[in-house]
């Protein structure tokens, strides 16, 4: 059985309100007194219960991390950052998955109205096309701070990567290698991240005038299946790309994939680049060219100023935003390196 | 700001108590009042505070996962199996990450002394040789389930793989397809599935009689470079094998890069299995074979008995144990498939 305040106030024949007042340092309580409850909490293993001391002090020393889905590359580095920035701290983390769905993400932000958590980092769904339900708990004083998938139009901090820039460099490097005609594959389109990443593809194209018409953008937002007849049927087609751009990790494998069952080889009929952290990048067939995201660095920067903002009362979440760079590795999907 | 009970108290002229009673169904309360109350609370938007709400249920609503590490497959898809599962219940996730520390794990498991859940998943860390503190908590009377690492001395609920019979068919596939010199990369050595893993091993080769001398068993248990260097010296070595088991996923990338830095080609040189829930197994260069855990059903499998555990009073969690079978999946990095 767990020892409750209860237990240390009968053997010490002392009241509840004085054994409390004693394990907060009152000065109120001599320090004798204090002396022996602390010694009797310590000889019975006394932990305060952690929900009595949140309502008292109105913190739970728990945050929130919401996010689409933890069985990616980027997602479990993150979570790895932010954790180890919350075990200093002496915080817990609460994960909450809104599997891209909209709905999930807003009756999870609505349970933190009650107070249990002291602040939220976020990375929103995929299907997230309004901001209220964050730009309420903001306005009910929890502080939020974005990392990798944000909302614009919410004044709070935001981690993020250069997502234009690292496009443009993905293109452009394709380009480099003699590619003609360059797929851009999307998730979500009313995803932060996916918009910039766009603009940075079709400005390179623009830039190097590879063609007059428009870029040329495949949505792939479903499951896997769906995502990979789309690129199949995309690699099958007369008009069929030299060059891809798979804008999240998930993409990768569908794309090698197909090229292997349509007898494609990468990179001579196709070169491939994808956004990802997949530690296995290096020992693909062939080695796939990257943007790496600074995964854990970004965990631990959104963390570190949650912490700012649940700590200092002046801290304004507002003014911050931090940009990490994201790193192009070139390897054999993109020629011969 | 937050309504909170006191304001339903006063805009309704009632007292603090009688809203609560309200709230909660009681019988004490008229339903020309229970529907006052609660007409209002949903006008006003009003959420109990849940630490109120688990003082007074003893229940916080919460469980907590402790595990290892987040950024390896197996973990990352348990834990999607585990939180759907929990959401399904309405109740929260908390997330530990001891990164194979016994201290940490002792520290985290220290925390639930205070009430903060009401049960804990867990598997355990590389270092951990005692289960007295896993012990001391089942005492406490807090429901725990152990899941894919378990401590066979604690007497509650554990979710498995076949880990023995799979380690066992992995064994048997590597000498059917030529191998004379097998060696098993080990783990933790205290780990359960590193020891039944093993037994499997050797089983497999005194069944096939393919020599007199022990099994070779080769332990990778530090970082990544170490890892890589104990991998490439075996391979640089004299008496190299021609066979490699992985015993857990992170070992297999430092085999392929050896092998592509030593010019050894898989599978001719060397024929190589991984256990490993990786999802670019079928890309690799060449295509991994592996022994792929149902790591979402053992997720949701453990949360699932956790919560018979938290919720039925008489049900004995010393008494589950499910054992899932593990899939082998022949590719080219064990010969020609």
């Amino acid at each position: 059985m767990n020892v409750t305040i209860r237990d240390l106030a009968e053997q010490l024949n002392l009241s509840v309100a004085t054994i409390s007042k004693a394990l907060t340092d009152s000065y109120e309580i001599s320090p004798e007194t204090k002396q022996r409850v602390s010694e009797l909490a310590k000889k019975l293993n006394y932990s305060p219960n952690p929900y009595a001391s949140s309502l008292r002090k109105r913190s739970s020393k728990t945050i929130a991390v919401v996010l689409p889905e933890v069985a990616d590359s980027f997602f479990s580095l993150a979570i790895n950052g932010i954790e180890s920035i919350a075990h200093e701290k002496g915080y817990h983390v609460l994960i909450y998955l809104t599997h891209e769905s909209f709905e999930r993400e807003e009756a999870i932000l609505k349970e933190f109205k009650s107070g249990r958590v002291d602040g939220i980092l976020m990375s929103v769904s995929g299907e997230t096309c309004s901001s209220n339900h964050i730009k309420e708990a903001i306005a009910d004083g929890m502080p939020v701070v974005f990392f990798d998938r944000v909302c614009e139009d919410v004044e709070t901090a935001k981690v993020v990567t250069d997502d234009f820039e690292s496009s443009y460099r993905a293109t452009s490097h394709l380009i480099r290698m003699g590619c003609k005609k360059i797929i851009y594959l999307s998730t979500s389109p009313t995803l932060s991240i996916n918009i910039k990443r766009m603009e940075g593809y079709k400005k390179a194209l623009a830039d190097n005038a590879i063609r007059n018409t428009d870029a040329e953008i495949i949505p792939c937002h479903g499951d896997t299946e769906t995502n990979y007849k789309i690129i199949s049927d995309l690699l099958k087609g007369k008009n069929k790309p030299d060059g891809i751009i798979a804008s999240v990790e998930k993409l990768t494998a569908p794309v090698y994939i197909a090229c292997k069952h349509l007898g494609l080889t990468i990179p001579d009929d196709l070169k491939l680049i994808s956004f990802t952290n997949l530690q296995t990048a290096l020992i693909l067939d062939p080695p796939l060219t990257t943007i790496t995201q600074p995964a854990l660095e970004m965990g631990k920067t959104a963390a570190t100023i949650l912490f700012k903002g649940i700590e200092k009362k002046n801290f304004d979440l507002s003014k911050e935003r931090v940009i990490l760079p994201s790193i192009l590795a070139e390897r054999s999907s993109t020629g011969n390196c």
